[in-house]
């Protein structure tokens, strides 16, 4: 007996997933906060470590992690789930609010798995164009949600690729009027000046996501979730036990506690990309698009394909997004360390008057 | 807005889950390895982990651990699947095989997470009772899957909580006459002879799991899944990138290839579980079912509930499985410590005098 007379159509047609990888010294595709914490600090944190009881399952409420995100936040426990990344909150999110054909709205350009995890979980996709800004068309959501009953809306602010938050005005356009749960995905929330947070008590249909991947704490995999209590009671429901595993745990709370040195690392980043966007404007032929977010979409006039391999030769990965379309001949760069943003800029400047 | 009127009606009417937990001593409830490893090995394991770099994403291949892994149990890389934990493969191999009205046959009384995680993925779950010695009724279970269409089978053998191995004759008629999927939890395996590993190469609808999680690393969340290369591929597109952490990628690595102590201590187990069920069934009105696990199933011929309560009075925890139905006045016991087992045996030999 086989297996392929039963598998599901849609994983058959799918492709496999290929995380990009090249050998290069510097990686500026992927998102991440490039700074390590100092040799003190990660003492102090593998003497936490050395306390977990790796025989024992982790605490599947993660109890002292959320307390130190509570307090971090002012947002209360109950308001408060954790996942193995957002990626799990994401699966879990779109499970509670399952049917057969239901439906939900990502705007394009946006992150990828919003769209891979939902047809994963059995949605149909319904994508609306983002206007010119890169900003959400809301009558175009608005009367296709009501239309087409949508479950979810998803929204990255900032939005990933394109480094912008959607406007505030028209995500609560949205939140007032759409009978669907908002999903507000605030990855890059740290490197914005906007916050959803406080919106929480007003609006029973707003989810918030938060992430410590970007700023500094990538290897742990944890994503948070935070809602209306009644709201996270059921998508709890939905998650697996067990999810946070006990190093993760510990490590997380205790950089929350001790995060000094991460708050200097997000300004070092946030002058980087401001240092980044200033020297990528004067070169001739590339456009720079504005960016609350630690990495920056840029498009160049022409060749695009062949800019990418020369820079990849020059030792540093970026997010390639040159597929014809909306980002034809453009490009992520994540803001990396002082170095490595130089190196960059001279690597673009050099390609580019090739 | 509100959210309840677009939630998915399944979860609204299941319960939250409820991590059983008591302030005990003593953890008999969990069927976690009771021994810590030692200092110098953990001082050695700490110093690994300082070497991974935090603010990075994990390898979502996890190449090193499936290279210790494959050295362990001969299999090759192509063949392995890591998840974070056996849950989220389950959820993964459902996922790959889901379609509207898809069916899975599970054996009952066995592992709960196969029937949470199959309806939360939008499975119909068919449960065909095990006999009167907890082994698989092979021919309903054959016509059953013919009938209905089948698409995955669990088997958790040894199986949770009966302990017990199902015949591998049995295992292999599903294997040869059904055209499902059958999946062999190995769960418990280091506690007992059999092992579907070798019989990989045989069967293209077999899949074997196995998980750190009962012999020593229940804290890092690593599963492992084992089957044909094919259908390593496509599950894989069905997983979320990033499942298993850079901390218990390296941690579970380093154990992996400094076993040692963990060999030790499975040895330790399976000498407790034989003075465990010696001690046990000279006790009248305790009648014990054989195990090839870390935990053993127990019937007390009456007062079940009085019976569990006591036994927490005292500081130890089992697991209550007094349901009414095939279970009734049931228990299940992990394997302690020698020390953990003396005060649960102490315990219950007292509280059934009483």
């Amino acid at each position: 007996m086989s297996f392929h007379n039963i598998i599901r159509t849609e994983i058959l047609e799918m492709a496999a997933y290929q995380a990009e990888s090249a050998d290069v010294a510097v990686k500026l595709d992927a998102n991440e906060n490039p700074y390590s914490f100092s040799d003190g600090l990660m003492k102090e944190l593998l003497s936490e470590l050395a306390e977990v009881r790796l025989n024992r399952y982790p605490d599947p409420e993660a109890k002292e992690l959320k307390d130190a995100i509570a307090r971090q936040t002012g947002v209360s426990q109950p308001q408060i789930l954790l996942g193995n990344g957002s990626d799990e909150i994401l699966q879990a999110l779109m499970l509670t609010f399952w049917s057969v054909k239901a439906k939900m709205i990502i705007p394009v350009p946006t992150f990828g798995m919003y769209g891979i995890i939902g047809k994963l979980v059995g949605y149909d996709i319904l994508e609306v164009s983002l206007d010119d800004n890169f900003d959400l068309c809301t009558e175009e959501m608005i009367s296709l949600a009501e239309r087409e009953g949508v479950k979810l809306i998803f929204l990255a602010s900032p939005n990933n690729p394109t480094g912008n938050c959607f406007s505030e005005g028209r995500i609560i356009d949205l939140l007032e009027n759409t009978g669907s749960v908002i999903v507000v995905d605030e990855a890059y929330a740290a490197f914005s000046d906007q916050n959803f947070l406080p919106k929480l008590k007003k609006y029973k249909n707003l989810v918030v996501l938060r992430t410590l991947s970007k700023i500094g704490l990538a290897g742990l995999r944890v994503g948070m979730m935070f809602a209306a209590p009644d709201l996270v009671y059921e998508v709890n429901k939905a998650r697996l036990p067990y999810k946070v595993n006990s190093l993760s745990q510990k490590a997380a709370r205790f950089i929350l506690e001790h995060d000094g040195e991460m708050k200097v690392q997000i300004e070092k980043i946030k002058s980087g990309r401001r240092w980044l966007m200033e020297k990528m404007s004067e070169i001739r032929g590339v456009h720079v698009y504005p960016s609350d977010a630690n990495i920056i979409l840029f498009r160049v006039s022409s060749a695009g394909e062949r800019l990418f391999r020369s820079i990849v030769e020059d030792g540093i990965l970026i997010r390639n997004l040159c597929r014809p379309g909306r980002l034809y001949n453009c490009f992520r760069v994540s803001v990396g360390t002082e170095e490595e943003n130089r190196m960059f800029i001279d690597s673009l400047r050099f390609r580019m008057q090739v």
